[in-house]
C-alpha cells in the first residue's frame, strides 16, 4: 500500500473542500450573517491540514493500483464528510456531532436523508442552506473527479480513483485523455444545473432558492429549504424539477454523444429506454392508483410523475406525503429505491444498467439450460459484455443485500415498526432519502440513536461508493501485505 | 423435447398419487366418515388417467435430457395438486377449486399457508385433516424421488429428474445407483417421521394427531388441526416437535453419514456449523427481545426456540402470535424466512448452503481485487467448487430476487398494507406459510383475491421446486426446437 499517495490525495482534497467551502461563505456575508464565522474557521482548518498532509507526503513513488484507489476514495468520502460537518457544529445549528456528521454524509453521498424538523430547517441560516445543498452538488458528480479535472497529476494511473468513484457496472472513458473526460464531465454538469437555476428563477423562484433546489436536483440529492419540501411551489417549478430530476438520472455519455452530434448513438441506449420505459409504466400505475385521493387528472400526473422521478433518481423531493398513499403506490416506489437511475449518472440505486445486465445474464442462463451446447455472448449496447463484468454484476447484487441485511440487522434494533426500519435502509443505501412510515417525506431521522445514525451514514457512503471502497477500506487484507514486505 | 415420456411419467405419478390417497381414505373409514366417497371418486379417476396416459405413451425412446427433466418436474407438480384438490371440492369443504388448489399446492410444496380459517381447520374431517398433512410429507422429499425408489425405471438419466427436484445447488448422489439413493432417503426420512410419532404419542397426544403433526414437521409443512397451530399442546410436546423440525432441515445426507459409521466427516459439514449456528444467533436475540413478554426463562426460550426452528426450517407451525412480538424479533424472523434451512432437507428458502457459497465468493472476489494477481479456489465441505456452480448460485440469488420483485407487484394491487404484502410473498415463495401482520400465524390468506391466490401458488410451487423447472416450463424455447427439427 503506497500511504504516501494516500495522504497526499487527502490534502489535495481537502484544498479543495477549502476552496469549495468560500461559496457559502460569500453567501453568508451577502446575507450579511453572523454564521459567516463558522465556514472561515473551517476553511482555515481545512487548508492548514491540507498543506499539512500535502508538504509531508510529497510522493515519490507515484504509482498506485485499484487497492489505493479504493482507498483513496473511501478516505477522501469520509474525510470530506468530518471536516464539511464543522461549520453545522460550530454554528451551534446542528449542536451535536454525530448528527452535524449524517447531514453532512447525507449532503455529500447526494442521499438527502436529513435529522432536521420541519421548522428547524426554515429557521437555518442561508450560508447553512447553501453548504447544505452545495454538498449534494459536490457529492453528485464526484470530488475526486473534480480533483482530477483542476489538479495536476500524473494522469496515467487516475483511471482507478474515477472507477472507484463513479457509479456503474462499466466505466467508459469519453475521450483518449482521462483529465478531459472529467472536465467534460464537470461542464455538462455545470450548464445543465445553470439552465434548471435559469428556469427556476423564470418561474418566480428567487435566486437563492433557485441555486439550493438546482444543487439538490443535479446530485439527485433532496435538500431543500422548507419543511414541506416542493409541495408549496407552483405547479410550473413542480414540472421544471421533475423534468431536471430524470435529466440528472441519465448517463452523462449520453449528453456527450449529443454534444458531440452522435445523437443517433446516443438514442440507441438499451439503458436510456429501460430506465424511460420504467418512469412510465411507474408514473402510469401510480396515477391509476391514486386517481381517487387527487382531484383532476393533471394534478394527479403531476403528483405522480414528480414523486416517481424523484424517487427513481434517489433525490428524495416531494410534494406529497407520499406515506399515505395506498400500497400499490407506496410498494413501487419502495422497488423504485432499489432500482435506481441510469449508471454514469449522479443517482443512486442498483442502476438501471445492473439490472439489464442482470436479466440479460438471467436469460443467458435459462437458454444455456434449454440448450446446454449453445453458446451465445450476452451484448450491452451494441457491445459483447465480458464474462468478467457480468459476473461483477452479479457478485455485487450479491454483496448488496449481504450489506443490507447487515445493516438492517443493527437497526431492527430500534424500537420501531418494520416499514420504519426496512425503509429507512432502502432510502439511505440507495441515497434516496426519505423512507416510508415514520421516515417518511413528512417525518426525519433524528428519531434514530446515535448508533443508528452512524450505521446509517455508513449506509449511504456505501450506497454512493457502491459498496467496495468502503469494505476494501477496513478489510485488514489492504494493508497487511505491505507490512509483510517490509519484514 | 421428448413428450412421450413426458407423458408416461405423468400417468405413473398420477397412479402413485392415487395409491398415497388411500391413506386417508382408510382414515376416513376408520373414522366411519362419510367424506370417504370423495376420495373414492379420486382415486378412481387418478388411476383411470394414470393408466391411460401410462398405455397411450409407452416411450420406445427412453433418452431424456434436462430440459425434459425440468418439465418433467413441473407438470407433475401442478397435475399432483390439481389432482390432489379434489377431495377439498367434492367434499365441500372447501367448495371453491382455486381455494382448494391454493391449499394442495400449499400442501405439496410444504408451505402450510392456508385459506382457511382457525374453525374451519377444527371441524374439518379426520380424512381430510389427514390427507392436508400427508400432502406435505409426500411434498417433502419429492413425489418424483419416490417415483424412482419404487418404479421400476431405467435410471441412466433419472439424476435429470432428481436434480430438478431436490433442493440445493449441488446434488450428491449417495450411493453410485441412484436408485439406491432414493430408496436409502425415503428409508431415513420415514424412519424418523415414525420415531416423531411415537415421541408425540408418548407425550400423551393421541395417534390421529400424533401423524398429522410428524406429517407436517417431517415436511417442514405446517398444516396443523387447530386454530392456534401447536399453542394449546403441552410444553413438553412443542419441544418434541422443535427438535424435530431443526432435524428435519438438517441436510439428509448427513444421516446417511451417520448411518454408514462415517460421523466424523458427518460432523465436519460446514452447512450444518452454520445452520447451528444460526439457529442460535437467532434464538438469542428473539429471546432477549421478548423478555418482557413472556414470563420466566424456559418459557421465553421455548417460545423464542420454537418459533425460530419453525421459521429457519420453513414449517410455518407457531406457539404464539409472534405477530405481536417487537421488530427486531419480527425482523430476524422474516430474515430466517428467506435463508432457509439445509440444502438437501425438506425445507425452503434459499438455503444456508447457497448464503454460504455467496459470501466465500464474495470475499473471493474482494481477496481478488486487493492482489489481482493471486487466485484461490474457493472450497465448501472440504471440496473445491467449481466456478460453474459459484456463478450458478450467483445467478438463482439474482433470479430469486426479479421472482420475488415480479410476484409483489401483483400482489401490491391487493388493498392491504405493505408489512402483510411482503411478508405474505415471502412466507409463500420460501414455503413457510404464516406472514406477518394481516397473514400472521392467527391469520390466513383467504383475504385474498383469486388471481392473488393464483400467483402465491405459483410462489409456492417456484420456491418449492426452485424457479427452474416452472420457467422452463413455461418458456417457449424449451418447445421450440422440437418443432425445427421436424420441419
Amino acid at each position: 500500500m503506497n500511504r504516501r499517495i494516500i495522504f497526499y490525495m487527502l490534502g489535495q482534497i481537502l484544498k479543495v473542500e477549502a476552496v469549495l467551502m468560500s461559496l457559502p461563505l460569500i453567501c453568508s456575508l451577502v446575507y450579511g450573517e453572523k454564521n459567516a464565522i463558522s465556514f472561515v474557521i473551517t476553511i482555515v482548518l481545512a487548508l492548514a491540514l491540507g498543506f499539512l498532509l500535502t508538504c509531508l507526503n510529497k510522493p515519490k513513488d507515484k504509482t498506485f493500483f485499484a487497492k489505493e484507489g479504493f482507498v483513496i476514495v473511501a478516505l477522501s468520502w469520509i474525510t470530506l464528510s468530518v471536516v464539511g460537518a464543522i461549520p453545522f457544529v460550530i454554528s451551534g445549528a446542528i449542536p451535536n456531532f454525530i448528527d452535524a456528521f449524517f447531514e453532512t454524509v447525507s449532503g455529500f453521498t447526494t442521499t438527502g436523508a436529513t435529522i432536521l424538523g420541519g421548522k428547524e430547517i426554515e429557521t437555518m441560516s442561508k450560508g447553512l442552506l447553501f453548504w447544505r445543498s452545495f454538498t449534494h452538488w459536490i457529492g453528485g458528480m464526484g470530488i475526486l473527479v473534480l480533483v482530477m479535472a483542476i489538479v495536476p497529476t500524473d494522469s496515467g494511473r487516475s483511471i482507478h480513483i474515477i472507477r472507484a468513484e463513479m457509479p456503474g457496472p462499466i466505466i467508459g472513458k469519453l475521450v483518449p485523455k482521462l483529465k478531459s473526460t472529467a472536465k467534460i464531465l464537470y461542464l455538462i454538469y455545470i450548464c445543465l444545473t445553470l439552465l434548471e437555476v435559469v428556469l427556476l428563477l423564470c418561474g418566480g423562484m428567487n435566486l437563492f432558492e433557485s441555486f439550493v433546489h438546482s444543487f439538490g436536483t443535479a446530485g439527485t440529492g433532496g435538500f431543500g429549504v422548507k419543511g414541506d419540501s416542493i409541495a408549496s411551489y407552483s405547479p410550473y417549478l413542480q414540472w421544471v424539477i421533475t423534468v431536471f430530476m430524470l435529466i440528472f438520472g441519465v448517463n452523462f455519455n449520453i449528453y456527450y454523444l449529443v454534444l458531440v452530434r452522435k445523437i443517433r448513438t446516443a438514442f440507441k441506449s438499451e439503458e436510456l429506454w429501460c430506465y424511460v420505459g420504467i418512469v412510465i409504466a411507474a408514473v402510469a400505475l401510480v396515477t391509476y392508483n391514486i386517481r381517487n385521493l387527487v382531484d383532476g387528472f393533471w394534478e394527479t400526473l403531476r403528483q405522480s410523475a414528480f414523486q416517481v422521478a424523484s424517487i427513481i433518481t434517489t433525490t428524495g423531493y416531494a410534494t406529497t406525503d407520499f406515506n399515505l398513499w395506498p400500497g400499490l403506490s407506496k410498494g413501487i416506489l419502495l422497488i423504485l429505491m432499489f432500482i435506481g437511475a441510469c449508471a454514469g449518472s449522479t443517482a443512486g440505486g442498483i442502476k438501471v444498467s445492473r439490472i439489464v445486465l442482470l436479466f440479460k445474464r438471467i436469460s443467458a442462463n435459462l437458454r444455456h439450460m434449454i440448450h446446454p451446447r449453445g453458446a451465445e455472448a450476452v451484448r450491452f449496447e451494441g457491445k459483447k459484455v465480458e464474462n468478467e463484468t457480468l459476473n461483477g454484476v452479479l457478485v455485487y447484487f450479491a454483496i448488496y443485500f449481504v450489506c443490507f441485511t447487515v445493516i438492517l440487522i443493527v437497526l431492527l434494533f430500534e424500537p420501531f415498526d418494520l416499514e420504519t426500519n426496512i425503509s429507512a435502509v432502502a432510502a439511505c443505501f440507495n441515497n434516496v432519502g426519505p423512507g416510508l412510515a415514520l421516515v417518511g417525506p413528512m417525518g426525519n431521522y433524528d428519531i434514530f440513536s446515535h448508533l443508528s445514525k452512524i450505521v446509517l451514514s455508513v449506509a449511504m457512503l456505501l450506497g454512493r461508493l457502491e459498496i467496495y471502497p468502503l469494505i476494501l477500506l477496513f478489510s485488514p487484507a489492504s494493508w497487511l501485505k505491505r507490512r509483510k514486505i517490509k519484514k
